[in-house]
This record gives C-alpha cells, structure tokens and sequence, in this order.
C-alpha cells in the first residue's frame, strides 16, 4: 500500500523519537566498569540484556502512545500485534559483542514495515551520535559531521571492491567457503563492523555487506536505508532478505550481481 | 631521564596541539566521493596519502614553532634529529585501510619518546571527536560523553578474556598460529579496530591486542596510554615493545603471562 505524506511524515517522527529514547537506556551501561566485571564474572545481572530490554520498553511505550494501532516485533519481547497493517520491527541493540567490547559499532535498529516488507528505517549509533535514515524519498546520515545525503558506490567490479562481514567464521562451513570465494577476489575484505557495516555501504565507502544466519529485525532497517542510497539487499539467491537469513547487500547492480553468481556457484556448483 | 613537571606539562600543551592541527587535515577527505572514486581508479591521486602528508606536516609545522630542539620520527616524512633528548613520533593516520573503508576506528598516533621509549602518547579518532591520553600521571579519554578516567581491568583470565587483532592474517605463518593458539583460548576474538583497539584496552573493555609486523610510530603512542591506564606491552618474548614488530598489549600482569606464554610455546614449543 502506498502511504500518504502525512503518514510518511508521522512515521518519520515516531521512528526519530524511538532512536531519541533509545540512546540514553543503550548508553547508560556502556562502557561502564560495571558492564565489564559482571560480563567476566558470569552473573544473574547481564547489563547488555538489561539495556537491550530497556531500550525496546522505552521504544515500546512510544509506539503504544503514538501508534498504538500498528503491531511491533523485538528482538527482546518479540511480536505484538496490530490492526494497522504497519509493524515496527526494532532490534534495541544490533552487535552485542560490539556493544561488550565497548567498539562504536553496534547500534539501534529501527524500521517500519506493512506486509511488502520495510518502508523506512533507521540504523542509530548512539556513542557516536550517528543517525543513518532511509526511506519515503529520503537518505540521509546525521552525525558529528552534520547532515549529508547517503548514496552508495554507482558502479563498481569485485576486483577493486571493499566487503565487510561481521565475523570470519560466516554461517554453517558453506555459507563460509561461499562467503570466501566472494571475499577471495575482492581487493579488501574487513571485519568486526556489526551493522555500522551497512551505514557504511549506504554512505558510499564500501562495496558489499555478505552476512549469514540473521533475524528479521538484524536487516530490516539496513534494507530501507540501503535501498533508499541506491542500493540492493537480497539473500543469496536474489530473493527478499526481510525475512532474515542470509544477506547480499550490494553498492549496485553490477557488484550484486558479480558477487551473488559467486556465492551460488559456491553453494550450488 | 626524568622531567620536571614544567616540562611534562609543555610537552602535553603541545601534544595536544598537534592532534587538533591533524583532526581538520585527516577529515578533509574521510568519507568524502572523491576519496572513494580515486581509490577504485588507482590514479596518481591518492586521497589517504594526501590526507596522511597534510596531517604530518601540520604537526611538524607546530613541532618546528614550540619545541624546535626536539626530534621527529613521523610515518611519512621520516626522521629529522633534535638536540633535546626527546622525540616527536607520529602516525598522522594508523589505520589506512580503516579509513578509506569509512569506519571510525583508524587515528592519529602522538608520542613524545626519550631514549628509553615512549614517555606521553595520544590516541586521537577525529570523527567521534574523541581523544586517550596517557603518560605523566595522566589516563584520561575525552570524547561525546565528557572525559573519563582510562583504566585497564584489573584481573582477567584468558579464558573469559575478549581479544582484538585487525586482520586474521596475523603477520607470518608462524605468527597467525601463535595467534590462534592464543585466541582459541579466548572467549571473545574481534578484528578490524585498528588502533582503537589499544584505546579499548586502557579504556577497560578488552583484555588483549596482539599485532605483529608493526613499526614504532604504530605502538609508541598506544604503549603511552595503555601503561598509564595500568597495562602492559611488550613484544612476544616480553621485551620492550616500542621499536616495533610483535605486540602483546594486554590489561594486567596475570593475563599478558598466560598469553606470553602460550605465544613462546606455539613459537618456540
């Protein structure tokens, strides 16, 4: 369904005011001496589920008071029902082993979808204070360096390519010799970025993201702000990658395409 | 030698100094098209190599003005020799494959040294606008959330110890295996953070960084700030680590002895 501007608009504000409220319950126990010890430590208390949970409650009772007509999924209270037929799908923390190992390379997903997939979404990190957006016409990264449109690399070969994965172990051992068949002919390949690894992608500084073994609320934000830079998210065999699973995100049709017949030749050949 | 603390003090004052001239100089060209498009045409416009020039010369710029009898080792423009005993060493960008690959982990590396080593370091990472000091007393970051004391954990072991190295291929053959035998002990290896890796470290959040294949203006700076947040680097065999090469960076004396060890016997065993 088409949505009009106005709730354009409106879902663009409630999606700004869920990242609002998400920074200061993700920041309050990152980097905190207290976050360290308990995780060594093996305790009851896990202070990165106590600010993913506090996160997505604050992000909830926003949407109950703004639109309490559309459903929610989360990745920490899972799947609420609504009538709208618009669904926030929201992953309070993305990169949870980023988030214990203080890096600035987690982050806050948020992304509104009816029953097509994503419409407009939002990849937050808030230490660094960088709000990547989507969606509805609009691109754009807001940060230290203030506003800029977000456009992915127009055109580029593998040969030359930068492709970032979170982990070098990728998915089960096939999805990993697949995923290194495709890193093997790129000029570049870098790890640990999390989902700052599809900002990136959608700001034009690197060619492909290939990851496996994913939720639905891990990629539906990076496929509004990726797709809305002018680039492509599937799943290894072109397909939606909404659903989760794995994921293809590419810079432009040329390198998607170079890189998925790769990654199926690796599986299927 | 020791410095009186007039000198220590001025020493700071222009530290400092040099890591504000490099931050406009390195942002200049991060995350900019040009940057990216040059970087895939492999023309004789090499937007990283300008960005590293301009910030070296910045400093030794500021370095000829306030302190003109100090020499400088800087990663570009190489070793000029001074009167006073102390020397300037620079990386004006740690991390080139970080930076022009967009992600906020590569930064400029100041140290001031004696003949003994590294006396007082800066990390710097321009775009989160964030700096770690360390040395004379002072461990210290400032950045988005204000300025924190910097302090290694205390106590770990390796077994619930999280380890940072940039890329898997860690320096030779050899090397990647004595790395690997480290790491399979872990509980957490992470990659791809560049220098911010040994920020991490003081900052309380990692356990271990272990690199090889380093030069001096590598590590100087981050041995500075580690040892003064109450860590330990050296190289391999536990000597001093600041001429470059192996380093074991790591938060307390128990875990840099359990993972020496284990380095020795994969290399030597």
């Amino acid at each position: 369904m088409p949505l009009d501007t106005t709730l354009q608009a409106e879902l663009i504000r409630v999606a700004n005011l869920l990242a609002d409220a998400a920074r200061p319950e993700t920041l309050l126990h990152f980097r905190t001496p207290a976050l360290v010890a308990d995780d060594k430590g093996g305790q009851v208390f896990d202070p990165v589920t106590v600010a993913d949970r506090a996160a997505e409650q604050a992000m909830r009772e926003i949407i109950a008071r703004e639109r309490p007509q559309d459903g929610i999924l989360g990745e920490e209270y899972g799947e609420t029902p609504g009538t709208s037929g618009l669904t926030w799908v929201l992953d309070p923390i993305d990169g949870t082993r980023g988030y214990i190992s203080g890096t600035p390379t987690w982050g806050v997903l948020i992304s509104v979808a009816d029953e097509t997939g994503p419409l407009f979404g939002i990849i937050d990190q808030p230490y660094i204070g960088e709000r990547f957006i989507g969606g509805f016409g609009i691109a754009e990264v807001t940060g230290p360096r203030g506003t800029h449109t977000l456009e992915c690399i127009a055109q580029s070969k593998l040969s030359d390519a930068t492709v970032l994965t979170t982990f070098p172990e990728v998915g089960t051992a096939d999805e990993g010799r697949a995923f290194y068949a495709v890193a093997g002919q790129a000029k570049l390949t870098r790890y640990g970025m999390d989902c700052y690894a599809y900002a990136l992608l959608a700001a034009g500084q690197v060619d492909l993201v290939i990851e496996a073994g994913l939720n639905a609320y891990d990629i539906q934000a990076p496929i509004s702000v990726i797709q809305a830079a002018g680039g492509i998210v599937t799943d290894w065999d072109g397909g939606p990658a909404h659903h989760g699973g794995r994921a293809l995100a590419a810079a432009n049709p040329d390198i998607h395409a170079e890189a998925m017949a790769i990654l199926q030749e690796s599986l299927n050949g």
